[in-house]
């Protein structure tokens, strides 16, 4: 059986709001789902504060490890948008006003509105490419391997669906849920563990929730072989079915 | 003036599921919001996924750069639960069954029910405090400066209740968050930026949310000192007032 492709990526989440905890980090969920969909697995995420130190440390580490890094937030207007200059600083370019942006943005503003501000959002690292912002014109970019985009989820969402056309893709994941429901982890353990262990082409995970009082238990899935994944949830609905009838019997 | 006591933390999110998008992770902000609230400043926050060296990785790259780490998810009966096991490893230390873990488990299970999945949640690294689970008996731990906590929410929650009460705290953040509504950062990135040059003992972020397709902003001066962050809200409330007078004007 050939190997499927495996494409990698780490999301990079920008901004002192989301480790302060006044803004609660939609966009990794967000990324994580798509991406995984298309068939690139999202391998690690870490969340710095707007400090060009911090961000250009975290670009350097990931943008090696993995085929795609994705950073969101920084990129505005404001004095606290330090994203795109930092992103230059790790890749050792220069970074300027790109006439493309300005062009664009006077398709919207009048000249006298050309804010020192605004014209902050045109500054692109050099030899980057324009990811597209149909919500409002300021783009997010593309050097290298690192795809640098907005912190407002609808603009993030609007800018990595232009960001995904540039990237290979590998075999997407296959994923099966089996409700466990309220049978508890500690009595599928073990059964799970040695399903596990001989059907190492997938991976499986238990996911406990609770609410009022109770766990609710999930398994999971996931591979990138159809087959394989259909076996191992044969199994574990195998495993769920012996216990109940074990329990039943006593 | 003393200059305000700093404390700072990060968080690891250790879970395939959050990388995978299936879970959206709540613990970060819950955490980062708490710690805040008691003068815990969290600097940075990384999620991995449920293998060994990436976490064991994780763990050793920040309990030396911030004064404590919180880590959430993998402390439960399962296979994929190996965060206990990654963390005596950075450590460097033994990890075997808790006496006191095992007893208190056998105060709500027989003793046929002592599977070896809940078992394995009684494996605590040597030289670990317990921290307590009020929520379902296996409890977190305290090693050094890293405080391990289980990842679903409710639980992670009461024990971060009690995790805290071992943390040193520090001055806490003083936060004010002015309405800009529609004023475009555009507009006011330029007056903005002066006022956070001027005002550099405090910390002055810009947040665009948008819907229905319209961006409204908010404002927030964060600091340790209270005065100095009344001063910098002042002279954005005077910046704004200014603004808006100006359009009126016109």
């Amino acid at each position: 059986m050939m190997k499927p492709t495996t494409v990698t990526a780490a999301v990079l989440v920008i901004g002192d709001e989301i480790l302060s905890g006044r803004t609660k980090d939609r966009n990794l969920g967000y990324i994580a789902e798509y991406l995984a969909k298309i068939g690139v697995d999202v391998r690690e995420a870490r969340v710095v504060p707007d400090v060009e130190d911090e961000i250009v440390a975290a670009i350097n580490a990931l943008k090696v490890r993995y085929d795609y890094v994705l950073t969101t937030g920084g990129i505005g207007p404001t004095h606290d948008d330090i994203t795109a200059d930092s992103v230059a600083r790790a890749f050792g370019v220069a970074i300027g006003e790109d006439p493309r942006v300005i062009a664009a943005m006077l398709q919207r503003y009048k000249e006298g509105e050309l804010t020192p501000a605004r014209r902050r959002m045109a500054r692109i690292p050099a030899t980057a490419e324009l990811i597209e912002n149909p919500v409002s014109i300021a783009p997010g970019f593309r050097i290298g391997n690192v795809y640098v985009m907005a912190g407002v989820p609808a603009v993030m969402q609007a800018m990595l669906d232009s960001a995904v056309k540039t990237m290979k893709t590998g075999a997407a994941m296959q994923v099966e849920t089996i409700e466990a429901g309220g049978v508890p982890e500690g009595r599928y353990g073990d059964p799970l563990g040695a399903i596990a262990a001989a059907h190492a082409d997938v991976s499986i995970g238990s996911y406990p929730s609770y609410k009022d009082g109770r766990f609710n238990n999930q398994i999971v899935v996931r591979g990138k072989d159809e087959k394989a994944v259909a076996a191992a949830k044969a199994a574990v609905e195998a495993m769920l079915g012996k216990l109940a009838a074990d329990a039943t019997a006593r």
